[in-house]
Formats: structure tokens, C-alpha cells, sequence
């Protein structure tokens, strides 16, 4: 199923951003888990529009209504049902792209695959599926118990944050509004970031996530390991384009003398290059990796396209769109890194007698 | 299942590096597929040890036995099971790794997880096992007439291949023992791994992936995009630590108006940054992503581990291993490529009415 | 996922009687398929409560609301999300049967299984999770233009049709309340259930299918055979404790020289014992298959039963129950028997060149 | 994927009756279990050919030879392949049946679906597969421990056991060649079928199964109830036309003051029509039900049929068949029914905190 996530710990997504709603069925949640709704709201919250400066200025509230699986405050082992209804639809003409592919959108690629497109506003490819992800992620962090998941904005365009993982105080980045947590580079960020909206342009960055807490032996050790799973996640969000843990494509130049993790005799590591992970199951130490997300397509320009009879035509961009889509992208990878440690946290349990 | 991947069609394996024999089954091949032998033991040979002299000096012929499926030469619909039998466990002592953690192996992981592992050679966790993607793979690419699929070593170490994609000869890449297409780097690239083999070290390296002629629409739009599900198939491979598509992490230091892939009339692009992928849906332009690999974690040095009472041992790095795990990659990576293309040129054919 | 039902054309669904709705999502459907949405209500309505004298006479409307997957009245590819709200949960006080276990009820196994349970009306037990499954089947149905689906009562208690299937006229089988097609053995139905009404007392029966016009080849051979697909479908149903299809359990009783279907020259055969399916696929002559209902276990009866803490305690049986339950059953027979030849029916689409 | 059973207790399967060897994936077996090779040999034994007078005189070893999983006596949590060579295929002549559609074999189904069929010995339809069952089968019953399952032949064509389920010592089954726990019926039941076997035809007959020591809690509500998965199992066995439990299609002439079970004050039931399952979930009391098997359809007698030509052909039915498929078909019982409750065991660990 195509709009299914997980194999134990799953959920299961519709919505257009246009419909009357988006919403999932998350199934596979353990029955006894007191929920914290307000925790769940919050993590809607921190990937809701018009928070800030630097983000679209679309408003939506984007909240989540339960609808079943959740009694007297408990999850009661069946499928946990919700919707989060669609406030914000204009109901504007939506001619002028009805028939035009903008580049670098699904436009193009939906309506050869389907013969046919919801256009407005993305259809099912608009970014807002990824609220129906934040609900279930922020329930799986709740089951996660102990488990810490930190994910930041590591680089904006050219500008990266230059410390290391061990030196960056997570309690920093919710303290601005690009959600690094170093103030001075922060600045640089959103300075940038504004920069280029004034310019009706946008700019692309990373994400890193760093777990702490994991218990050893997550992961399954052939094609589900835990950082196939990981990368598959993130690869599933929208302009992601790569994704690296541990020591990631820098770590394809150095020796295997340099790379190779030695032991404490405790069963740490001293180094971590390998990034928590060792043929695909966690060993406890910390679990680290980057995510790469792309400019946003959806410029305030004017530009040149095709329609859907080959023709060429002029667009001018408009509306209200986020001019790096980072900032919102850091509850949404925490929020997918939550799914997936949720799912192997729950299939670890059968796997030894 | 944690060994099987693909949802219709499907590889199911087992095997351990030092068991009688590794396999697997291929669920989903369509029937009246013709298949020519020759070409899957050629793509085995392609990834089997002791080809060269920059790989294990391992001796194995790795011939695949087919056990079902097969009918008077052509696929008849029904299961695919074979195997590959182990000739080369050599009946040696293994008490010295029996208790031993190496580092920056599994060893510990699967200890810790399952309780015990088969320390025989690394067991479940060798690499052994690409070499059943490698026969489902042949496979796949049968089943893909007319898609071409080009993997080659774009560096190692520091020595990377300075070229377009679209200036490379891809008939060039089985030219030389390292599968790099340009045969000045790959002389360099050779040199460098007999220096490193020499110093009982080891040596990273990335592979690249082109792919041609892929018919538009392959890919599902949300859980199932096409490069998150090539990113899982890509983190699947032992050692791989990274995977990028289209622009990649370079990709993020960019603008949207320098990254949008501007539409030729007839529906392709003037760029491809995009990596032939919009919205986790194929656009008919070429694939291509890269992969990194870390340096093989056993050397052929003297270095300190623990043992599983938590004790420091001091252990002698011997056998035949390889210093570079790349150049035998490339035809895995390709499998794994075919194999999921396959997956989603069969899912497609329900897609629309 | 234990909420899901299909390989490609999948139904995933939640909701307890007393939630705010149930409802599901359908995933899988191929892209332009044009909605005839009074089609799915009117099946809705061949379920709902209050229809006749001899169901409940709970009144609800059961409408569905689509809120995804849906455009311009075809369906786009993406998944379609739908909700079913519940109207009729009275604030009614529940502490009767909040610790009490009923006999023949799921009260207990849902206790001891999650350790907790959402006790208003069966919660998730409660048939009313059928009507999500009308809505995927009246879409399957749509899909599968030129295949009839036919359930009819075919017995309630002792009473029986005794009638050759060829002979029934399935256009009668709405025109009385018990859906028995025979208008003489329907009246019987009819004033036996009034009967058992009247005492308080509920009474068990048989649905029988025949679906015509199916074509070759659907089904898979092994694990995926057709009548075991539809087999698990009806015992998914609530209050089902059988299955047969073709000979059945009579067909037990025979020798192989008179149960053998003997073929004519075109391929059909002259008998049908094997009720259309041959080694698990279909042969193209008619499905039938008979599914037996046990008597609902809800009586308007005083009886004596446990409560959580392991006492006697004696409850008074009340509320809006059905006598029979195989009349409202008829709808989601058909409806459960369209999702699975539908995921045939696209599963077939890859499986020869 | 068609050749797949079970979500986390998995087998995948390959083999024709006629290709060099059977075998099989075990995919998700706990680490840790001590396995009695020995007790997965008597399984094989107990369904193997030529055991006895009444079953076919074909003579095969069916000896299953494990390559991987295994280590020093205890399945390591990775996958168990394995396989069964078939030693029994005769270099024979095929070219009568390469042709022809024997009546009620799945010879015209797989030719019309697949387009081509392997006509050797009925290819992968053959009942050779259900050898591959047994050894999942077998490895399940150990993971249950406490737990025991106990199939046996409740009746040949019109000789029906007539006891209650109470009064049969499950010890007796093994005692006679068809396996039925009672001397005298079973003496019956042998003659029958010698009787049918001397005229060149074949019976029917039924199996019943009774699983005792289930713990409460197995099985999942919505769509996969313990007992329809139970029945989607049986009806997985070649020639199976019928799946009841409890009360079964008996129950559906009771009423349900006469069907519901009351409760003991420690939870158990004063009667067991539900056949231990209650809501899709077992309640801890005895499971209990019954499979029906047709009559085969191999005979050895002269009949007509078609050809792929459409053209009447005669056929004389010739080779060494079973009479009757039951007394072969009660392990295949035991082992189906092992598989499906080592699943639903292993699901509900993870099913609440």
C-alpha cells in the first residue's frame, strides 16, 4: 500500500490539500499508552504554517480531531482513526494551473501516471500530508519513552552550523525561528532566509538528527535495517534529496583504520563514526544523520512553462509559500525518525525466545 | 519480513557465509519470461571474489542452481527458488573470533540482539548474501527490456571521477578492475587500492547509478516514492553509509530559480537536477544517485578489541578480504536498482484504468 | 496491519460504535474510475438499521462522507479517505455493562487481550465497523463492471430454500425484507424471525453467493488461493462460524467419478461441483459458496453472567438488537466478495508478459 | 506475495512436484530455540507417500535438509532455508498429459492464466508443496510449547466418528493408518477406502482439529480473527472445500439462548459452541474445528476430456495416487494450524504495554 508506513507500528494516510480533510489511521499502537493530547498538538504546532517570518504566512490551525482508538485517555489497541480538517481553501479560480505543469512539481509526472490530477494545490503531493505524519510520530514519541530525538537545522544555502554534536545544546532549537540551536548562526540563517524571500526566490539546507537513549538491537539485519528504514523515511519527505549517518559520504575518504570504531570494554564505542548503527541494528550510542532538502519549487517569479498541450506559457508565482522549507521540516523528521524506531521498538519483541 | 523485499516482485533469501549454501526465492516474476542463463552467472561473475587483483583473493565460482519457476527456458509464473553453494568454508579454528567483538563489524549487534550468532565468517551478516540480489537482479533486468542501468565507482578514497554524466562511455566500465568508465582515473584509483591493500588498510569510495529509458510514471507518490524505496535498496548493501539523487546534498546550497529543471515542449527538461524523479514519480529523464561506501572494517593489522566477557583482546587481522569494497558493488547496486524498478513497472499496471 | 484488508486494493479502517465515526480509508484504486456515489449509498442503505420490521429498529443514516481520492467525480489514484458518523450513541449510562462480561460476546477476549476496553456498544467488536466495508466493496464493485455478485438468505434456522441455483431469480431478492429470493420460503423467513423476536430470542441462518461472469485466472495458486481469500473475507464477518463453496461438506461424501466437473469442448464444464475455482483459480464458470451465521448473541432476556471481578451477576438483555442477523449480512457478503475479486482482478494485471 | 504465509512467523515457498528439489524460507522464528530435528522428521514421515495400504505407494524420502538459521542446535533468529529433493520423478513420458486438462485439476486454470503451465506431475498445484508446510509446521509446534493441536479423521464419505469431542484419546490417532482416534471406525473407514481404491476411484472426507492449552489473547480483531485466518489455512490445502468452527454451520438452526456460552466465575465456559474464539480472539477454552476435503481427482479409470485444442480426448488415469487424502492431510492440519497460532503468538507481544 502505497500510503502506508510501517509494519507493526503503521499508519496509513489520505488527504488532498484541498479536500475537505487530510487525516490517518495509525494501527499497531499497544493498548495502554496514556496519551498526552496537548504534546501531540504541539508537534502540529511546531510544523504549522504561519508561525514565524521565515515560513509561509498561510494560517491554519491544524487540528487534530481523534476519532476512535483512544478511551478514557488510553489507547485501547485498535486502530487510532483522525482527521485534521482543511481550513484554508480559497475558493479561487484555479484556472491558471489547471492545465500547466510547473517545473520541477509533481504536475507533470501525476498526470502522465494517472491520467489525471487534482490540481489544486498540489493534490495529494502538497507538503501538507506531512501533518497526518507529525500526529503519528508525536504518538510514537510518546511510546518511546526515555528515548531523546533531536533534529535541527544544520545548514541553510552556504550557511552551516560548524560544531560538533557533542558542543550543540538541543534545548536551543526552539529558541528562533529556523530551529538551529546556535543563536549566532540562527541569525545568518533567518538573514538569509529573508534575503532571498524579498527576492521571490527560495533556498535549499539539511537537517540533522541525532537520537539519544536507543536501546541496543533495533533494526532487522537484512533489508530492513535500521538506517535503510531511516533513509527510506526521510527520503519520503517532500524535496528531500539525500540522506547520510554516521561518518556519510565524507567517511568514503578515509581508511578503514581511520573509520573502524574501537571498544570500551563496556560495549561503547570511543569514536562513532559508525553512527549508532553496526550491520543495521542500534548499538547504543547515539544514532546521527543528515538529511538534504532542495529550494522549494514555488517561486514568486515570473516564469516560463508548458501547458498540458505542449504549449509554452508564462506564470507568475504567487501566493503565500515557504521560501526554505527547512525550518518546518525539523518536527517532520523527528516526527518520521519516532515512526520508525516505534515500529522496530515493537518488532524486537518476537524476535528471540 | 525482514528478508524479502518488494511488494510484487519479490526476493526472500537466507544464508550464512559458512551454512552449506545461501538462496532465494523470487515471488512475482510474470510468466513467459525467457530467461538466458548465461547473463545472470555473468552479473555473479561481475561480484564474485578473487576476479582481480584489487579483491579478495577468495576463491569461490558462486554458480547459481535454479530449483523452480522455470519451464523449458521460460519463467512459468510460480516461485523462483535456487541456490548458491558454499565451497570455500575452509574448516579452520574459529575460537579466536568466537568470542570476539571486531569493531565496526556486527558482531556485537547480533549478539546482543538474538542472544548468540553464527561467528562462522560473520554469518548472516557477510556480504555474502548480495550475491542472491545479484541473480534476482539479472532477472529484473530481463523483465526491463529496453531500460539500461550503469552503475561505475566514482571515487575512492580522494580520487574521484571529474566528469558530466553525460560525457561518460558506460561501455568503458567493464574495461578495467576498478569499473571506473575513464580509464586515467581508473588507473589511479587501482593504484591507490593495491598501496592501501599493501598497508593491511582499507578504503572508501562511492558508486554512481545511471539509468536510461525509464518509462514515465514508475514510483508511488507518498510512502513509496521511487528514490526512497532506491534509498532503501542502496542502504541495504553492507557498508553503505549515504545515498543522493538528482543534486543531492550540493543540491541544497541552491536557489530555486538555479535548481528548477525548466520543461522542454514535449514534457523533458533543458536540466535534470531533479534526477529523472518529481514527486517520488519518474519523469522519463535518466536516474542517476550516488552511494557511499565506507572502508571495509576488517584489516589485515594487529588491533585491540573485547571479547563478549567484556575484556580487552589484542587480535592478528588475517584472511583474504577486500581492500576496496567498490569495484565488486557496482554489479549490486545494479541489481538492486533493476530489482526495484521491477517492483514498480509490475505495480504500475494497475495504476489507472 | 489487523485493520487492513487486500494486496493492491486495500480497505483500512477504524472506529468504535460510540466514537465520533468510523470510517476507512481505500487505497489502491486505479485512477479514473467514474463514481456513481447513489450506487455506494444504496448499499449503504441495504445494511443500515430500522429498514424492516425484523432488524434492529436503531435509527441511523449512515451516510458517508468522502474526503479524499475523489475529483471532478473520478477517482485520481490517491487514496480515498471516507467517514460514517455516528448519530445514534445515546449519553445513555453504561455502567451496567462496563464490568460486566456477556456470554458469547467479545467483552472478555478484548479484556484479557489489551487489558482494557472501550465497553460502549462493543466498541470495535460491534458489526457497525461493516459499514465501512460496503463502501470499499460498492467502489469494487463499480470497478468490476460485467461481474454480477448475487448473496441471498438462503436459510434462517431450519427454514431453507430448497431451490438449484440455476433456478433463482436474483431480482427477487429485494423484494422482501429477509432477502430470500424465493417469495414462499421469504414469507416463512419473515414470520419465523417475528416469532423469535417476540421471545426475546435471536436465531442463526445462511447466506449463499453466486457470482457470474467472472473471468479466468483470478487467484493465486499457493497461499492466495481465491476461496481461501473469500473464505477469510466471510469469517471475518461477525457472528460467522463457516464457509464452503462449490460441494462443500456434501462434496465430502462423494467418489471422485461424481464429483469430477467434466470439461465441454469450449472449456466450460458440464458440471459445477467445484463451484468455479479450480487449484485456487478461477475457471470461469460460477462462484457460489455458502456462509453460516450463528444467532446473534444479544437476547432480550434476563440471564446471569461474570463481571470483571470473577462474580455472578444478572444482567437484563435490552435495547435495539437484531432477531436475525443474516438479512442485513446479504449486503456485505457481496460487499466483502467484490474487495477480493477486485485485488484479483488487479493483481492479474502483472502476472504474464 | 503469493508463495508467502503468516506476518511475522512467515514461510515462503518454492517447488514443483517434478523440478529437482521443494523447499522453503522460515522468516521471522525466535532466536533461541533449541530445534528437535528429529520430531521435524516425524512430521514429514507422518504425511509422506507410501506409508500404508491406503495411501499412494509412491515412494519418496521427503528428508528436509536445513541451510541456514540453524547454529550448535538453536535457530539464530535469522531466516531458515531449506529444502526437500525430490528423488521420485520419473524420466517418463509426459507428452499424454502435456496436452490434455484433466477434469477438476488445476490444469486449465494455470495454462489460461500463466499462459504456460509446467505439466509434469501438476507443477507447482501439486500437493508435494504441503511437505514444505509441514517442516514450518513442525518447527512452529516446538516455538508452542504447551500447546497441542490434535487433527485427526472425523469421517470417510458417509463413516462418520460419532463421538464427543471430550470422549476421544487423541493417543489413539497414530494407532491406525487413517488416522482416525477410534478402532472400530477406523477399521471401517480402511475398508471404504480399499473397497473405492479396487474400483480405480477416490472419497472424500473430514478432518477435525483440537488445540488445546491456547492462551487467551491470540487473534486480531478486525480482519484477521484468529479463526478466519484459521480457515484461510485450511483452505490453503489442495482439495479443501469447507472450513467450520464451534458450532459451524449447525449452529446457524439454533437459537442463541441454546448457542451462547455461559460463564464460570473464573472465566472459562459451562459450554464451548463458540469453538474457543470469541470476537476473532481465543478465550482460552479448547479451539476446535473442521475441514472438508473432496474426493480426488485423479483416478485411475478411462474418461474423457479436452485438450488445449478444445478437442475431446480419452484419457486412461494410470500412476499411484491416494484414494483418499485424508489420513495423508492430518499433519498438514496440525502444521497449518501451528503456523497461524506461532504467528498470532508472536503479534501479541507487542500488543499492549
Amino acid at each position: 500500500m502505497s500510503n502506508s508506513f510501517g509494519k507493526l507500528y503503521t499508519l496509513t494516510t489520505f488527504g488532498e490539500s484541498h479536500g475537505p480533510a487530510i487525516g490517518g489511521i495509525i494501527d499497531g499502537c499497544p493498548a495502554g499508552l496514556e496519551l498526552d493530547l496537548k504534546a501531540i498538538q504541539y508537534e502540529l504546532d511546531r510544523r504549522k504554517p504561519g508561525q514565524s517570518a521565515i515560513v509561509t504566512q498561510r494560517k491554519e490551525p491544524d487540528e487534530v480531531e481523534f476519532l476512535s482508538g483512544i478511551f478514557e485517555g488510553k489507547t485501547t489497541g485498535t486502530s487510532i482513526g483522525f482527521i485534521i480538517k482543511n481550513t484554508n481553501q480559497k475558493s479561487k479560480d484555479y484556472s491558471d494551473i489547471k492545465n500547466t505543469f510547473r517545473p520541477s512539481h509533481a504536475d507533470y509526472t501525476y498526470t502522465q501516471k494517472y491520467g489525471l490530477r487534482d490540481y489544486r494545490g498540489g493534490g495529494r503531493s502538497s507538503a501538507r500530508e506531512t501533518a497526518n505524519w507529525i500526529v503519528s510520530g508525536a504518538i510514537a514519541k510518546q511510546l518511546l519513552k526515555g528515548i531523546s530525538i533531536n533534529a535541527y537545522t544544520s545548514s541553510v544555502g552556504e550557511i552551516t552550523l560548524d560544531k560538533e554534536l557533542q558542543d550543540i545544546d538541543f534545548h536551543n532549537t526552539e529558541s528562533n525561528s529556523v530551529r538551529c540551536p546556535d543563536e549566532a548562526t540562527a541569525e545568518k540563517m533567518i538573514e538569509h532566509i529573508k534575503e532571498i524571500k524579498k527576492q521571490g526566490d527560495t533556498i535549499g539546507g539539511t537537517i540533522t538528527c541525532v537520537v539519544k537513549n536507543v536501546p541496543i538491537g533495533l533494526g532487522e539485519p537484512v533489508f530492513n535495517k535500521l538506517h535503510a528504514e531511516l533513509g527510506k523515511a526521510m527520503l519520503s519527505i517532500n524535496a528531500v534529496k539525500g540522506f547520510e549517518y554516521g561518518s556519510g559520504f565524507e567517511g568514503t575518504k578515509l581508511k578503514g583504520s581511520q573509520h573502524n570504531d574501537a571498544f570500551n570494554t563496556n560495549g561503547t564505542t570511543k569514536t562513532n563514526l559508525s553512527g549508532g548503527i553496526q550491520g543495521g541494528i542500534s548499538n547504543g550510542m547515539d544514532i546521527y544523520f543528515k538529511v538534504a532538502f532542495k529550494p522549494v519549487a514555488t517561486l514568486l517569479q515570473k516564469y516560463e512553462t508548458i501547458n498540458s498541450e505542449g504549449e509554452r506559457v508564462e506564470v507568475q508565482g504567487k501566493g503565500r509559500h515557504d521560501p526554505c522549507v527547512v525550518p518546518r521540516a525539523v518536527p517532520i523528521v523527528e516526527a518520521l525518525t519516532a515512526m520508525v524506531l516505534a515500529d522496530f521498538y515493537l518488532l524486537n519483541k518476537s524476535i528471540k525466545l
